[in-house]
């Protein structure tokens, strides 16, 4: 259970970081729709470690075979099972880990639930799994070309960006390492990551996503709202420890009369601290949410830790890791938001 | 669409405030279990509105009445279907507001989805929802016995209990107006939440809810984690704008080397940053969650807004509304909690 | 769990027959469909026992109340709550069942699954629960406004109506007990019933359904084929045995050259053996199929059995039970079909 | 929609005929059980066309390549990817048929549906879907080891074995290229079928399963009844067209006294017109059930059709056709039963 993200549109997923491949299957994708394979090539190569010096030198090709549901490049409405072998395993760089519990990684958790664990790189609790929502995002993105999906690192440790939402230039966001638009920031953010990683360390931080241009009237209430929707999806992504949108957990601190989002006669509102979304439904403003990513767990440093039998044992990264998430995880929130909105469009239409 | 929480533990829903009644259908409860129906309304009297000088003076008797699935006090493995009179509608309170969509209300996004809107009290947006939630977690709970759910004001404006989730003693949460389990922080809140009322404003705040006693294992990877799952219920809930757990938000701050939890030969951690959860499933520490409302939006002061036409209009709250939604939404909090747990334990049982 | 039918227009319901009432709600009703309550009301008396001399003597009011979803006579795309009162439950009938396992009922299994079983009339395995399906299949009715649906019975024992669903004319069905559309059948139907009845006795029979003005492209390969769900839906009715379409179990002794159904040049096909589907797509023919009833379980007259602990006892019905239960099913076999192509109308939008 | 098969034990598939591979995931196999490879592979073997006289020559491998989800041949609880490469594809044969609707095929019904079609050996509607089928079925066997689940050919044309049900010994299945447990109707129906071949006809027949060894009590009443979920998923197959289960059609010709099976004092009963099952739930008794299959479309005759724009053709089958489907058809049978009961075995478990 738990492989399938959506109602109408749905990926389900299979996969770990180091059998022959990863993969998925796409249903409810509509017909008729031109797939622009190279599009979801790029999407997968913004995600594809191994970009920089400050990301994981781990090289993966992430080349994405799509087996079905696409017919001279247009969609058939059946199912699109797609496939990504894993070309660069590397299985030696976790021998060491055979029966390690890696501290705040899944390790205990997935062998005290199914009593068996995968413990190469983690099994099925891989990152490698959102190369998959990657495919799944990008395909999604073409049944709603209209709305534009457009996620960005705000923060980095103690480095952040305010109210990146409100900028009106995205433009650089590309341009840096770190995804940040403020290129002056993405410096100091580039700075901190360097600094960490030789000291074998790992930082958190944030990422905001901007959604435009979408129609009003998407969500359902009262459980399938559009914000529980997306808090559900980016919650599923590794390392995620929590969700705002709109004012977030700042807007706690404010009172009504300052807080409300006034309508100007057309049904736009003067401000959007509502982020978008009113009674679970988007009112045709701009979408934004925040996202937090903990420090990544591995590090390459000595830690101490526990093995099955509960004997102390010393354990040191020795794979190839991301000292901060973040700006690789920019692609996988745009994703996974495209996922969630083109499912509540479909829903829509039954309305 | 939409009104259906839980995939084997599942509550379905109907009503609007002003309509004769609410209530659901509670499917996948086991067989057998001793439904201790006092608790079950003492839960709905917790919710109830008019306990306080503090909350909105609207008395609703709120009592449940089970109509199937309960013989002779037992649960008999089928669906449990239950109803809540609405006995003090006062739909003229709402008389005005026909034609007027509210700001930061449902009632623009639902009227636009629609092309119809009950309007009397929010039709289906209206908070009056939550007492079928109460139900719904009063059985879940009697499912899941041994886990005990403890939700908590933690701040209001600006006021806040730092670290709740680590205090010893929640004796005292009951016993004040608010909800917080320390008096002397309780009376600040109190005081702030008399002077905004008597401003004819509102303020937002957080609820903060701690998990004891989860056994290990609860939880689906991938796209129904346990977090993932906390999170989009409590997203559900009316006004609230983000869920963090464990480090949460903070924790994007920290290093790795100061945030993973170190094991104990047990098995437990020494820290307990990642709030009881890892790769999406209980690690048998508490689970614990922030989650953040934003200022009720009904206000009881003048304020411009517009009708379905577009034309300005001046309105002002004259029903009878909370000035602060987060006491009365602790009981809420540890409802949906409830369920989320109910459900993933059964899910457990298949692995 | 499966107390609910449907994917996006669903029913999920409550209530054994003895409890204080029944009821369902019905959720993915597109709005602004106006409601004409009259027409559920005639449904539910179409089924009502207490009809005839050759139906059950149980008088049931069975009135439907909605109790919300829709304002003003038009749904309003919300949750439609609704209850049917039991006011004639004699639970006294089935003081001596108690103990009592009846041969060819659910109260062996149920109480074998369950470890308790409600045994008032069979508790949520009474066809009582058919009244909510009725209500469900009168608002389904209303979203396909121009697919006409319309069952009868076309066997009582060996007496039955060949070919039915060629019949042009289908205005008898409602002027004779057992709802046959040839007078003549029905009166040797009726013939039969009453001496099977005299007897203490029961017999079976089937329905036929035909469904016309069906669009083209109603149901999902591979897994949700349109008779597939018909089919599901068919054999959820208590009592169903079997379900055929099109040329059914015969057609299986044909050859490939005969049961072809070949074009004409407009898509039309000059025969239709398909029974309207293809692939499991209805392809604008008639749908037509056939549903199997087994005699009614209840004897009135004496019968052997066991008890809870295994022990021989003598058992004779003692409640007013169908001599056949076919005539009462009609309308349900009707309503079943109108959920399920409204679900599938649904889900057809979003292709 | 609608390539999901299952609710806890799930099967999602994709793949046309001529693409590179078809293939699916399994969701919700519980951890810890041990794979038999092999005997995965000997199922698919026994659905490979290309086995004998009176199946259709084509060759395929069907080899099954499984891709995550099973570690050192025990599954971990994550989800099992599978793939089978379509090595034969013989594009050419097909080509002819670009824009030609055949006879009760899906061609029209997927045109008109989707707007667009594969047009490659019936593209998603190919019957090469259910070997992925196979593959479930075989994984889901391994759940419910104890459960013995054979099916057979009980009618080809007007040759029929009557209550093969009742059958002692199915030794003999296996043994004929029918796969009838007669080996002297076996001959005949082997004999008909080949003179069908000849002609360049098809012809029809039926499937029964017996299932031994079903523990009391799987099955959910209302909606997911143990017959209703065989029902939905024998009418899921191609060529299809009827489904019953214990008495069938033919007890509706009896009376309730002839029908009743009445109770030994172990709770087994002394008949089993029922077909093991009651209210929905499995009694203990053997399951048994009759399965429908029209006579194959494809014709290696000629037969006049439209194409696309209506235009009357002519054509005539040049692609490798079974002339009965049925004998091919009985592993698949299996497979589909192995997969309801596996998912209502988990599902059992949380009662």
């Amino acid at each position: 259970m738990g492989n399938t993200l959506g109602k109408l549109f749905t990926l389900t997923t299979f996969g770990e970081s180091h059998g022959p491949a990863i993969g998925g299957i796409i249903d409810g994708c509509p017909a008729g729709i031109s797939i622009d394979l190279e599009a979801v090539q790029q999407e997968l190569d913004r995600r594809k470690p191994g970009q920089s010096k400050i990301t994981t030198q781990r090289k993966e090709a992430d080349e994405v075979v799509f087996l079905s549901g696409i017919f001279e490049g247009v969609t058939t409405g059946t199912s699109i099972g797609f496939q990504i072998a894993n070309t660069d395993q590397r299985s030696k760089d976790y021998s060491h880990n055979t029966d390690v519990y890696r501290p705040s990684h899944a390790d205990f958790t997935y062998a005290k639930k199914y009593g068996i664990r995968d413990h190469r790189g983690g099994g099925r609790s891989s990152a490698r799994e959102t190369a998959n929502w990657i495919v799944g995002g990008a395909i999604a993105r073409q049944i709603i070309k209209d709305i534009k999906i457009t996620a960005f690192t705000s923060s980095v440790g103690d480095i952040s960006l305010q109210n990146g939402q409100d900028l009106k230039d995205f433009s650089q966001i590309e341009n840096n390492l770190v995804r940040c638009p403020d290129p002056v920031i993405a410096e100091k953010m580039i700075a901190l990551i360097e600094s960490i990683k030789k000291s074998g360390d790992t930082i958190g931080g944030t990422i905001t996503c901007v959604i435009k241009n979408v129609p009003v009237g998407l969500g359902e209430p009262v459980f399938n709202k559009l914000h529980a929707e997306l808090g559900k999806a980016m919650l599923s992504l590794n390392a995620v420890k929590g969700f705002e949108y709109g004012s977030g957990f700042e807007g706690t601190k404010l009172k009504g009369s300052e807080h409300n989002d006034h309508f100007n006669p057309d049904g736009s509102t003067k401000t959007n601290l509502s982020g978008g979304v009113q009674g679970g439904i988007s009112n045709g403003m701009d979408i934004y949410f925040r996202v937090a990513f903990k420090p990544v767990a591995t590090l390459m440093q000595k830690q101490s830790t526990i093995d099955s039998l509960g004997n102390t044992v010393e354990m040191q990264g020795k794979g190839r890791h991301d000292p901060c998430v973040v700006p690789r995880a920019v692609p996988i929130v745009e994703a996974l938001s495209a996922m969630v909105l083109a499912d509540l469009f479909l829903q829509s239409k039954t309305k």
